[in-house]
């Protein structure tokens, strides 16, 4: 548990777009994330809207709720209803004033506009470009990204309250700004009762998050120390991702929770050190090296693309074949006619026949096979919305075959089963692989490896 | 402009792990869109903690902002830290009853879980069951999606405040109770002064948001009321949304805003009954009846898993090629090294290859083939990161092909090349062309037709 006292932290958002939900809200959890980190215990996050009003009841409503800080973010452009700095100052009890200096540095970033854009009214620029120069007396200027200066604004000096730091709205210029915030000696002395935190995240594949609960009150009557840690667990995209706060003098309860885990959960817990499947997946195919292709018919693109996400991946992905018509699956990836006609093109079969083909069109070390029935039509009693059947082979003939049948919507389905290919990659990586004679495995729903039942 | 009075509401997320930014709030922008449609004026969006004293605090806050209504979202499990009902009933001065009859119909909701897992504690179960048909005396009960009732609360008889519309956190037990919860008798009473209203939404693509605010400027300077119409622009994927809700009197208002839009940009204006982009290709492929395919090289597959995104997409998506590797390009799509050697992977020479490659070896009757440079590395001064070839190509021989470069981050990149794709393959679909001996066209940022300057 955080220290009696400790830092507490508003944030503020504000936009009537992201009220309206026309544009989403990126910086609440952004800077959630950035305080949690500091060690600063956030109070709330306040959605409102463009008016003065609403934004300074805002600012009221988290002075009441006993915050040190208040992190607001937009309402700085240059038009008349970007009224941010302006209702700031008013709560802080400070003048606004123009900052001439300031005004010359937002004019020169404004230049290269200029020059592009000459009919642009030049009075009119002047005119945006003062209103951002003026700011409260007092606060600390964090200087530009874009052309918004950012505040760090302490309340007035003989008053006390929560000091406000000011960022913009975009998340390319808010991100860097609060760097820059955080060094400011305004900032230090806001939060100097902030507490030293240490975090840590396990990841776990195929199991509910029930047996986690379990687990977690197995360890309390161990004598775990669990009050000394905050474990949140939440399921994200089909996996468990248990996520733990904790003062450093806890350190033995964090390991000794890590320890319970790993012997209880050894075979679905993949990850201690808070790296995704999709990282893991990607340091193995690099330390390989090993390369991969994928033959894809539910997913229509969504492994592959999900492959090539990050930078550098053209190291190891040769690219994929999204079969989705049947004469496709024939004509690009060799898959036999009478083998669909057989066993129909949702089988463990034609997975295994997908990935065959991607191997050999493509010349990879590995690659992944994958049908199912996303949905919303298309199922039947024996093959139902969200079975999905998938193969990951290697050239050599080491091969994993699974099929399951995940709960969802189309797009949870298609997006649920790129998530399994990639545990079942991690798998084959790792050495894991069916006997040459094994039957696929029918898994439960969202694991690999068939139900279990609560230990 | 919205009645002087009208119907204002509030909404408060509860959840720790919302909070935390472990998992993303859905729910305040969904409620947000349902309150606007209902004609109920959104004051704030509240995100707190678990803590019942943040909550009730949250509750106050909305009541004292002058929130006719509240929505909360979460806070409704079996588990001892699910407080909102609670909370609830003491913030309208209600007492806590158990509701004999609900408990029952829960119980006969859990019976397959406790089927399905016989060796579960049934003490604990009934427990859990009974907390959660305990509800505030008075309030009207929405009936369990999940396993956890909703309610629809008003103030104690012979007291004012807000009424409270209390809904379960998983969004697919929230969604179909809110529109369970606006038809009962609580609900109306507490909303009988909403406005109705009416809204629009226009897309444009290719056209910078500037140039929205200018002629929003110059059809006011015309006469048109737009002070009764309430205008949100924005940015969104590359493209422009612009919103607009109004009263039911106002229509003519609204018909003179769409007509100057489309007049001043026709050429970019590509959708004013609100439909998207990807609902026009689908609709369009339809129609044809026409197939596609994707030949793809930095999209990673982003295209062709946007076009298999919809239910019955099989109906004209045949597939699409991933070729990351330049061998890939040529070996499954048949685009000569020579090519590839004297024009560079990142080419528009190589786009139009790579969609006559899918054409051809997928059969169908359009395709769309794109290349570029992702980043963040692979830049050069002649090819720099964003930089986007594309084709769109008829087995027929009509084609529009067109390079641009992007702003933005890898991810930023690949979703927006993919965004272009969907627009070129609507223009092709609409009869668009190049001539047989154009030149491909180099246009601006985000735009399909060369720089413009404004109007």
């Amino acid at each position: 548990m955080p220290a009696e006292r400790g830092c507490r932290a508003g944030i503020v958002v504000t936009g009537t777009e992201v009220l309206s939900a026309i544009i989403s809200d990126r910086n609440g959890p952004w800077l959630s994330q950035r305080l949690r980190e500091a060690g600063i215990d956030l109070i709330q996050i306040l959605i409102v809207g463009d008016r003065p009003e609403d934004m300074r009841e805002a600012l009221e409503a988290q002075a009441r709720a006993g915050a040190d800080l208040i992190v607001t973010s937009g309402g700085l452009g240059p038009t008349a209803d970007d009224l941010t700095a302006e209702v700031v100052a008013g709560f802080a009890g400070r003048e606004m004033v123009l900052d001439e200096g300031l005004e010359e540095r937002i004019w020169k970033i404004l230049e290269p506009l200029r020059v592009r854009w000459p009919q642009l009214d030049e009075d009119a620029i002047r005119q945006s470009n003062r209103k951002q120069a003026v700011v409260p007396v007092g606060a600390t200027v964090l200087e530009p990204v874009g052309t918004a200066p950012g505040l760090v604004v302490p309340p007035a000096d003989g008053t006390e309250g929560p000091t406000v730091v000011v960022l913009p709205g975009p998340p390319r210029e808010l991100q860097p700004m609060w760097e820059t915030a955080v060094k400011t000696d305004a900032f230090r002395s806001a939060t100097v009762h902030a507490t030293e935190y240490r975090t840590g995240v396990l990841r776990l594949f195929g199991i509910p998050e029930s047996e986690i609960a379990a687990t977690l009150r197995v360890l309390e009557a161990d004598g775990v120390p669990l009050d000394r840690l905050e474990v949140t667990t939440c399921l994200r995209r089909g996996e468990i991702e248990v996520a733990t706060r904790y003062e450093p003098d806890a350190e033995s309860a964090y390991e000794r929770l890590v320890a319970g885990v790993s012997v209880r959960h050894a075979d679905t817990l993949f990850s201690v050190d808070g790296g995704t499947i999709d990282d893991q997946v990607a340091e193995l195919l690099l330390a390989g090296p090993t390369t991969v292709a994928t033959g894809e018919s539910c997913t229509g693109g969504l492994l592959v693309a999900r492959l090539t996400e990050r930078p550098g991946a053209s190291a190891y992905v040769l690219g994929g074949v999204v079969a989705y018509a049947n004469e496709a699956k024939t004509d690009l990836l060799g898959v036999p006619e009478e083998l669909i006609a057989a066993h129909g093109a949702v089988s463990t079969e034609v997975a295994v026949a997908l990935a065959e083909g991607a191997v050999e069109r493509f010349g990879s070390d590995l690659a992944v096979g994958v049908t199912g029935v996303a949905g919303p039509g298309g199922g039947t009693p024996e093959k139902p919305v969200g079975l999905i059947c998938l193969c990951v082979l290697a050239a050599d003939g080491r091969r994993l075959v699974r099929s399951a049948t995940l709960p969802g919507d189309r797009g949870t389905i298609r997006d649920r089963a790129a998530t399994v290919g990639m545990h079942m990659l991690r798998r084959l990586l790792l050495g894991e692989s069916d006997g040459p004679d094994a039957a696929p495995v029918e898994a439960a729903p969202g694991t690999l490896d068939g139900p279990r039942t609560s230990a």
